[in-house]
C-alpha cells in the first residue's frame, strides 16, 4: 500500500529501514557484539522479588535505586549519574541536549554509526575527521572549533583503546566544548575517563549494560559528568518524557551492578578467550587493527571480506561486514564462548585450505 | 555549581524541572491518573517465565509478541501496530514522522501538556484553538488548512468523550493531514477511533497500558494505523533508536493484553466507582466537566480550588490543581479504590463543613 502524495509530502524520509540478519536453526551468532554468557544470577533474583502490583504506579522517574547501585560502582556522587533506556537513548539525549551549535559537531569518519543520524535527525552540523592509515583518530583533528566532539573509546569498530592521556588531550583542547567519550566496550578495554569526570567540567562519559553487563535485552544504559551536566541532561529528559526506566529495568539494572565479582569474572572469561582467537586468526594469516573490545576487526591480505562473510555464513557462523569503502576488506567478530570460537576456527581452517 | 558561559551557550535551555510531589507515609494518591488495581496476576507468571539469561541478546526490534497480542485483541493485521515506550515515547516519535511541515500543526489549548513540549522540541509550528466555554473541542476550528492534527479522546484533563462521528468530521476535513487521535483514557469512555483507521489513510489511534490495562510502571504504549504510516513510523524508529522495548515489558505487555477478561473487570470497576464518585461530589456542590476518564475535572463555585487543593493535602490527600488561567479553579481527581474515594468524600465534606 502506498501513501498519497498529499499526505507524504509532510513525512519525514528516512533511509528505508534493512532488517538485521535473524538466522535460523543452530548458528554461531558473532555479529552483535553481545555478551555470550548470562548476566548475573542476581538479575534473576531482582526479577523473583519484583511488586508486580506496584506495576500500576509509575516508576521513579529519577531511576534513584539504579543511581545510586551505579554511583557507588564508580565513587562519584549520585548526581553525577543519568540512566537512560540503552546508551542509545542517553547518547540522543545528549546530542539534543549539548550539541545545540551552529558549528560543527565532530566525529571520526569510521565509528558507532548512529551519531551521523542523530546529527541528522536534529539538524546538527557534523564533519568527521578521517582516522589515520592505521585506523587512530588523529587527536589534533579535534582541536579545531566546534560545536561538540563524539568518539567511543575503544572505537568501534576497529577495537582501538587510546590510554587516557589522549583523552585528556582531546579534553584540554576542547574546554568551551562538550566533549562525551562513548565507553560501550570500556570493561574490555583500559581505564575509564569516569576519573576525569571531576577535573572536566566539559567531559561526558557513556556506558551501557548491553555488552559487559549481559543486558542488551533490557535496554540500560548511563552516563556520569558533573552534577551541571547532569542536571542539563535531567532537565531536557523530564521536560519532554519523564518516565523511561520501567521497574523492572531499573531493578535488575541495580542488581546487576551490585554483582561486581560476577561481572568482573564475565569481562575476565571474554578477555581470555579474545586473546585466544587473537593467536588463531593471526596464526591464519589475518591481521587485526586493535584488540580492545568484545571484538576483532580483522581482514585476511589474501582473501576478500565479502567472501569470507558470506562462506562463514554458509556454515551458519555470523559476523559483520560492510560495504563503506575504507573498511570494505574488514570483518567485525564478536567474541563467543570458547565453544563458539572453536567452531569458528574450524569452519575458517576449513575455509582457507580449501580456497 | 553553575556551567561556565563558554559551555553553556551551545546547551539547550528548557523549563527548569519542578519535580512532582512525592507524598511520604500513608497519603491517598488520586494526582496522577494511575490504575488504583494490580495488572493481570498474568503478568507475574510471565515475569516468572522470562528467560533471563536471554537477557544478554538485544530484545525483538519489532517487538513481535507484543505487537501479535495488540492485533488480535484490535482484530487489525500485525502490520497495523506499532509499540514504544509508553505513550509518551509513540506520541513523540509520531510528531518527529509525520508533522514534518511549515504549516502549524493544530490541538486545543486545554489539552495534554506535552504536545506543546514536542512542538517547541523538534521545532514544529503550532497553534491551539481554544476549547469552548464548555470545555468542549470545537471540530470548525480543525477544518482549516495545518501541518497536523493531534487530540486527546476523550481530552484530558476535561475528561470529556466526543463520539466517533465527531472524530470523523474532522479526519475528513483533513484528508490530507495526520490526523492523531490520542485514545489514553479511552476504555473507560466509549468507541475507540480504531474501527475507523481502515477507511481513514490519515488517521493514527495511540492508546496506553499505563491507564486501563495497570502497568505504567512497565512503560508501554502503542499505535494502531495503516500499514502505510505504521511502516513509515518503523523506518524513522529503526533509523535512529532499533531496541527500544525491553524482553521484560514486551512479555509482559502481551501477557496482559490477552487476559481481556481481567481488564474488563478492571475498567468495570473504576467505572462504576466514578459513578459514586460523581454522585458524592454533585451532592457537594460540584460541577464536572466530563466523565468519561479514570479521573474528574471538578470545581465548586463556592469555594476556590487552590484552597481546597491545600486543605485536601492536610488531609494526606493528593490531587492535582494547575495554575493556568481557564481551569484555576478546577481539580482533577483521579477515580481510585471505592476505600480511597471514602476517605476522599469524608476529608472533602469535613474541609467544606469547617469553613
Amino acid at each position: 500500500m502506498k501513501i498519497r502524495q498529499e499526505l507524504l509530502k509532510n513525512i519525514r524520509q528516512v533511509e528505508p529501514y534493512v532488517p538485521g540478519e535473524q538466522p535460523q536453526g543452530r548458528v554461531v551468532k558473532l555479529n552483535t557484539n553481545e555478551n555470550p554468557y548470562p548476566p548475573s544470577p542476581e538479575v534473576r533474583k531482582a526479577l523473583d522479588a519484583l511488586d508486580t502490583d506496584a506495576f500500576r504506579l509509575y516508576p521513579d522517574p529519577a531511576s534513584s535505586v539504579l543511581i545510586r547501585a551505579l554511583a557507588e560502582q564508580y565513587q562519584v556522587g549520585e548526581d553525577q549519574v543519568f540512566a537512560g533506556v540503552g546508551s542509545d537513548d542517553v547518547l540522543s539525549l545528549c546530542f539534543l541536549t549539548f550539541f545545540n551549535s551552529d558549528k560543527p559537531v565532530l566525529f571520526p569518519d569510521i565509528t558507532y554509526s548512529f551519531y551521523k543520524v542523530w546529527a541528522q535527525l536534529y539538524r546538527i552540523p557534523y564533519e568527521c575527521p578521517a582516522l589515520d592509515e592505521d585506523f587512530r583518530i588523529v587527536k589534533e583533528d579535534y582541536y579545531r572549533e566546534n560545536g561538540g566532539v563524539i568518539f567511543p573509546n575503544p572505537n568501534a569498530p576497529t577495537a582501538i583503546y587510546e590510554e587516557l592521556d589522549f583523552v585528556e588531550d582531546i579534553l584540554a583542547h576542547n574546554r568551551d566544548s562538550i566533549v562525551i567519550v562513548d565507553e560501550a566496550y570500556i570493561d574490555f578495554a583500559g581505564r575509564s575517563a569516569v576519573e576525569l569526570v571531576d577535573r572536566y567540567d566539559n567531559l561526558i562519559v557513556t556506558q551501557t549494560f548491553s555488552k559487559s553487563r549481559s543486558m542488551a535485552g533490557m535496554r540500560i544504559g548511563y552516563a556520569i559528568a558533573s552534577p551541571a551536566l547532569i542536571r542539563c541532561l535531567n532537565d531536557v529528559k523530564y521536560s519532554f518524557n519523564s518516565y523511561t526506566m520501567s521497574r523492572a529495568a531499573l531493578e535488575c539494572g541495580a542488581a546487576a551492578v551490585r554483582d561486581r565479582a560476577y561481572f568482573e569474572e564475565n569481562v575476565r572469561k571474554i578477555r581470555e578467550t579474545r586473546m585466544r582467537t587473537q593467536n588463531e586468526l593471526q596464526e591464519l594469516g589475518f591481521e587485526m587493527t586493535g584488540s580492545d573490545a568484545n571484538f576483532l576487526f580483522a581482514r585476511h591480505p589474501e582473501y576478500d571480506a565479502g567472501w569470507l562473510f558470506r562462506e562463514l555464513k554458509k556454515w551458519g557462523i555470523y559476523v559483520r561486514h560492510w560495504n563503506d569503502e575504507r573498511i570494505r576488506q574488514y570483518l567485525r567478530i564478536t567474541i563467543g564462548t570458547d565453544e563458539e570460537m572453536d567452531i569458528f576456527f574450524q569452519a575458517l581452517r576449513d575455509i582457507l585450505n580449501n580456497k
